[in-house]
């Protein structure tokens, strides 16, 4: 790992000001978060005040956990990039698993994942639609309120698509260990 | 994750000082690490002096990303805990993978682990003389100089097995992809 790699770490930073506008916050499960109005997403090399934030999570981008190479061949033939002109619509979406996921092994999580809840399946569904980053949190080194951070871009008119998307996903049994989950949409301020 | 929670994050610092001699370090693949004498294993909640340290190194623990139900169940019927007090023989062994490697997908990661290189089954042969602790080092954040330390426990009897367990792994097609590696055998010190 050099100076020059890109970095794998993101800041998502809460505050009242920033390039995306929190259209809605909504508190799925668990506790929620305080309030805000704006959440900017900032690479690791970027400084930001933490005492000016509403609250801030991080996490990292890391090697694919479950995919097969047949589905990330998929992924990767219709799936598009973040920061797209017409993706002025996001969604941030941290979840905490509970300890009954954490002591699954390897096949049982896939299995559950995939065979029980079709997780990449319906993924793929909506692409190109529908853009997205993983990022890693629970393995961090601190005690970091959620496990993973999902980041979402889609156009406006791709808004209900989203809404089956995610729809899908929490009807799903691996949605069953979900114990902490929040859901920001966002609108991307226009300069 | 409360305060209570147990520490998952462990630094390995090395300096002239500590309850483990290092009896012989082994330079195997890529730079090496500075000069010491004596490593400590601290969990994340003891303080240490950096500036004292020849070097440090940190890792946390994690769910196993391999282990099938099956395989796990095998190796809990066998193994037992790090801290034994017949195991004053330790070894650690910081590894880095190369780039191909996380370019793999779970798939083909565990074909190559398990399929061709046997390593679940190689070290459930060496159970329960020899203890393992594996520590996760590439998701921390940072720009960490390994992706793996795992520590070894075993007492003197038993140092030519971990001999021989470590030769096999190393010749295994897993171990092609491995691009930077140390081995350090300690001693425990006597009180």
């Amino acid at each position: 790992m050099t100076a020059t790699a890109p970095t794998r770490l993101f800041h998502f930073v809460a505050g009242n000001t920033g390039p995306w506008r929190i259209e809605d916050a909504r508190w799925i499960c668990g506790d929620p978060l305080p309030a805000a109005t704006h959440i900017s997403v900032l690479p690791d090399t970027a400084g930001f005040q933490a005492s000016a934030a509403a609250w801030s999570l991080r996490g990292i981008t890391s090697n694919e956990r479950y995919v097969t190479r047949a589905e990330k061949s998929a992924l990767l033939a219709r799936q598009q990039g973040l920061g797209r002109a017409q993706a002025t619509r996001a969604a941030l979406i941290p979840i905490r698993k509970n300890a009954a996921w954490w002591a699954l092994t390897q096949d049982e999580r896939r299995q559950i994942i995939e065979d029980q809840s079709r997780h990449i399946a319906i993924g793929l569904e909506y692409l190109p639609a529908i853009a997205r980053r993983l990022h890693h949190c629970r393995d961090l080194g601190g005690s970091e309120p959620f496990d993973f951070i999902t980041w979402f871009e889609y156009a406006p008119e791709h808004g209900s698509a989203f809404d089956e998307l995610v729809a899908a996903l929490r009807a799903s049994v691996e949605w069953q260990y979900v114990e902490r989950e929040a859901d920001f949409r966002l609108i991307r301020n226009m300069e």
